[in-house]
């Protein structure tokens, strides 16, 4: 896999974007916003893991599901369905393609994926909001999908384009989430054929930082590259990316149309796909943990390796969803041992392929903003972040198994985001770390509140959650024994009410709005 | 460090308990109850790891680490207070006693543990419960030490001995809980002196998983002692352990009387002590993790050597007890990324030392079994077994920072241990782990429910929570909207309705019983 030239030097392609001027200065809005009292804090920049991936496969393992994985693309194939164009492209690289069904020679993937970036930059109309995406970074995204909200009344409702924007918005203040995310909710009141370019003005208008493109359709692709090229300029969006995308392989071993189309217009224009094999193990993929790593693994590099066919060189990472289903309802279950073990071998196999890698977030079957939602979203984040996950979309919010989007939980999220954060510091090995005039000081039987160590780092020493309670038992019953729920109910309420947009140049915003308008006009009114 | 001859074959010791006869059979009782349909479940042994520890420093920062506690070992000193049997037993040992004051000579500490076990057994009176502590093996214990109990109708009070016994019998049906612990709540409705001995009774009798001592005085951890030795049998317990206890270090750099004392009579008797340094990070030990971890090495060495002074070869655990303070309020905090940090730290330096390893749980300062409960619980426990912990005390029932032992918290923690149990098994990468007939046999585009593979495997294939609801939106409405809570409160009532007490040999039960009464005659009434 090559380095992408826009890794460490995004002056090495075509410099800032073009016209984002005020764009640029949004930064100050935000920074004002946040220095706000009662404020989400400083921005932080994505993550750079000083922490070490962690393993749970031998070099033999990997080996072995390689070897798997190879023979599933010779000799059982991967359907592309239904586009004579994907197939003719594999004809064309030396596949054997029989009906939709393409057959892989052995090495054929892997060596198209040579052209592949392992890590690539996403721009961000803010500079200061760019990301990386791959190698040791770590990008937290939010929600992905849901039709339902849990709104701040406690209603479990279809969402809104209005609860569109506030998830926006409060993924724009939240600290430790670095990208704005794509259908963050589904907003049901807008018609599905005008949905997307709603959606991704949102994104553009009440965010600054990097987000996602609309799949659902070819051309609301295509949409969505126009309106980059009105936010950063034509030429900026072809040599960078801007847009990342969500293509999900229709496990098993097919991808349908819909997908392959986005894909191919996103590689085209040079934008990034995330092929995600959608993986409930039990129903689209074996039981077994080898079964499931093994198919995973050939759909992804069949379909990576297809947007290497479109145009050598477009972003692609190599994305897994793992889940397991229960065997006695069928239901999607989240936060059990099997999927971790997915996502941490998932991740030597991306790094073995020298693909960026995406899985898990803040996943979790529960209905509600309890204690089950808590245990299982932080199983899957412990294990997302421990396996060297390099883009994390789920991060924050997710409820229902992906039905429904909740503020609440959005905001306890980005709280464990926070930590999450912290833990992938390095540890400060210093002679301030190492703290021996600390212990010198205070000696035995003493303590350490006063000392002149803990005056000097204790603003920053440890990780300050926004959500936990940690005084007495007596203060929080007199504050009205309130439980994490309530309280991230106050918290989004607040966040909300002191929002403040990041600055758009005018005419970007102008020519976005008639670029939408345009479009829209063109559209048949009731088509869904 | 040698290999204790326990470790691996416990026919190289005394054989058997003594007497322990129908006791050995218990576990037929245990069987019977859990075969009961809606049941715990078949117990689990205790854990071996498959999965390797995770770690966050490079050898160079553990031999920093490791030169940095020799000189505070050097320099500054322990104290090991009022106690002129341990100051002259180090006296005699090489070191340099200042008052209470022991500075130890670079390498003394070292030196005197190359005679403690790296890993050894502790002896169950059902011999199929007998746990190893060391090397790979991971066994969860209860919570100890809480005066509060959050009870079954939602109030929060005092504990009773019922409450104690009621854990015990919890702790005893978990398949996950492979230890019956030790204070798992503070009965208070029995005087302050002669409470030990119904505690030691109630896992003497309504359990019969191995078990911990009294350390609150001397005379109480003899009294474990010869409860041990009626049990078991004299000779049986001076040849193995039986009893494991917590010492915890005062920190910074002092042992008090009473722990040195208990550690005493538990090393002379060859039972295992669990040196702990109990850390709130800002308060008991500077704010930085690597000063942390040098103050916990230093504590640690010095408090583990003593137990060799006293008996060579006692059974010795490096213990650790890692929180953070807020430094607005001063209270603990749990489930922070700073405090996972040291756990991954100190087992590296625990198994740089050649001792068994305690750290974490399923910590949480939540006052009620909410989203911050589970949060900070799953937290500390992903980064405890991780970590590589040998013994996990706090493993269930641990809410409020160590103030209240919570029924329900009780039933959701021992669900996520037997999840962690699943993740620490091999990855199967057998034929049938690899499951390519299942891929080759569904193919592109079908599923995997019905086929062959799923149904030889779907028994097994996946962790099946016991408190999670993993059912659709509707159901889950339609059964009451139920939080986590709320069926981890009618699991808990329905085992303690079904739970049954292992047999007991009716020579011992009387024997113990006798000694009891005797023990309590001597003791004045109204003592606390």
């Amino acid at each position: 896999m090559s380095m992408s030239a826009t890794a460490d030097d995004d002056t090495g392609s075509e410099a800032r974007p073009r016209r984002a001027g005020r764009g640029e200065r949004g930064g100050a809005a935000a920074r004002r916003a946040t220095r706000s009292s009662g404020g989400p804090g400083a921005q932080l920049t994505y993550i750079r893991r000083a922490i070490r991936p962690y393993e749970v496969l031998d070099d033999e393992g990997l080996t072995l599901i390689e070897a798997n994985a190879d023979t599933v693309l010779e000799e059982i194939g991967i359907e592309f369905r239904d586009d004579p164009e994907a197939l003719a492209l594999w004809k064309e690289a030396g596949a054997d393609v029989q009906g939709d069904r393409v057959h892989f020679p052995k090495g054929l993937c892997r060596a198209l994926l040579k052209t592949a970036p392992s890590i690539f930059t996403q721009h961000a109309r803010n500079p200061a909001r760019s990301v990386e995406i791959g190698g040791d970074a770590t990008v937290f995204a939010p929600v992905y999908g849901p039709p339902f909200v849990r709104d701040l009344e406690g209603n479990r409702r279809y969402a809104t384009i209005e609860d569109f924007r506030n998830f926006v918005k409060l993924a724009y203040m939240a600290p430790s989430i670095h990208h704005s995310g794509g259908t963050v909710c589904e907003p049901v009141d807008v018609p599905v054929n005008k949905r997307h370019l709603d959606m991704v003005f949102a994104h553009m208008r009440y965010s600054d930082k990097p987000f996602m493109g609309s799949v659902t359709a070819p051309e609301r692709a295509e949409d969505t590259v126009e309106m980059a090229r009105i936010l950063f300029g034509e030429q900026f969006v072809d040599s960078n990316a801007v847009i990342v995308n969500l293509i999900n392989a229709n496990s098993p071993m097919v991808f349908d149309e819909t997908m392959l189309g986005a894909a191919k217009v996103y590689a085209r224009a040079n934008q990034a796909c995330i092929i995600t094999p959608f993986i409930l193990a039990g129903a689209m993929s074996p039981v077994t943990v080898a079964g499931t790593l093994t198919q995973v693994l050939a759909e992804v590099l069949a379909g990576a390796a297809f947007t290497q066919l479109v145009r050598p060189g477009a972003p692609v990472l190599f994305g897994t969803f793992a889940s397991s289903i229960s065997m006695q309802s069928g239901a999607p279950t989240f936060g059990t041992p099997e999927p971790s073990l997915v996502s941490y071998g998932a991740g030597q196999l991306a790094r073995r392929a020298g693909l960026p890698f995406r899985t898990g977030g803040s996943l979790t079957g529960a209905k509600i903003s309890d204690a089950q939602a808590a245990y299982e979203s932080a199983n899957t984040l412990n294990a997302t972040v421990l396996a060297g996950t390099n883009f994390v979309l789920h991060a924050a919010g997710w409820l229902e198994g992906g039905l429904v989007s909740s503020y609440e939980k959005f905001m306890m999220d980005i709280d464990q985001l926070g930590m999450q954060q912290r833990l992938c510091e390095p540890i400060d090995l210093s002679e301030n770390g190492q703290a021996m005039d600390a212990i010198r000081e205070v000696g035995p039987g003493s303590h350490y509140l006063g000392c002149a160590h803990t005056q000097a780092n204790f603003q920053t020493a440890f990780y300050r959650s926004s959500i936990a309670d940690n005084n007495s038992y007596e203060q929080w019953a007199a504050e009205g024994e309130k439980t994490a729920h309530q309280r991230a109910n106050q918290l989004a309420r607040s966040w909300l009410e002191m929002y403040q947009a990041p600055e758009l140049d005018p005419g970007i915003e102008e020519g976005l709005m008639d670029f939408i308008a345009r479009r829209k006009e063109s559209m048949p009114d009731a088509f869904a």
